[in-house]
């Protein structure tokens, strides 16, 4: 899991710990909460090499724990909530965009974990 | 584009010609008209042997040629039928499974879509 799919490329733990960053994101994106570790965005959204990302237990930890974190948290949404804003666009945008809204970014998110998991298909079958 | 990306997997050439037979596949799905290729779904949806893939040359025509004939044709899709069922489905199960509709084949291809994007930006990059 610490050994690059690809040589040169990010290692299978890295992408698990990618994967529960973006699903921690939504948390914020989707107005479902706090984030669970707004301090890994250093880590594994925006890596300027200040935060060195967890040991493989804690990443997957969190992968689990903020699937079911954000799994919880979406069932509370309304029909009208999904097609409501969110919060990285702004009402004036959102009022000529009205397909900026939550709905959108959990399809873009879930088409973003399957093309990290096409990557990780190929870890799982060596 | 004819070497696989991780030694015994698919290559390049291969995993286009999939993403492009999977297009085709949902011209019948989504009732858009007839495959351009039916004789390409032993190639690339369910190998048996009998059918070799054709040169890349004719894959990337075939990938081009594919999105540009559902994309065409879905264009004059309307709303409701988006949200009416495709042709996997029976019309008793759809009535029971509302959410078996065209839309819903057009997110999961999407998805499978991203899937496989992720392997091949390892080709693009190296």
């Amino acid at each position: 899991m610490n050994t690059p799919i690809i040589p040169g490329k990010n290692t299978p733990a890295w992408i698990i710990g990618h994967l529960a960053a973006v699903n921690d994101n939504m948390a914020t994106l989707l107005e479902l909460g706090p984030k669970l570790k707004p301090e890994y965005e250093k880590a594994f959204i925006r890596p300027d090499g200040t935060v060195q990302p967890p040991a493989l237990s804690e990443i997957l930890k969190y992968w689990n724990d903020s699937n079911a974190y954000v799994n919880e948290k979406m069932e509370a949404l309304s029909t009208a909530d999904w097609f409501g804003k969110h919060t990285a666009v702004s009402a004036e945008d959102f009022a000529k965009e009205p397909h900026r809204n939550k709905l959108n970014v959990l399809i873009s998110r879930t088409n973003h974990l399957s093309h990290h998991l096409g990557q990780l298909v190929w870890t799982a079958k060596k």
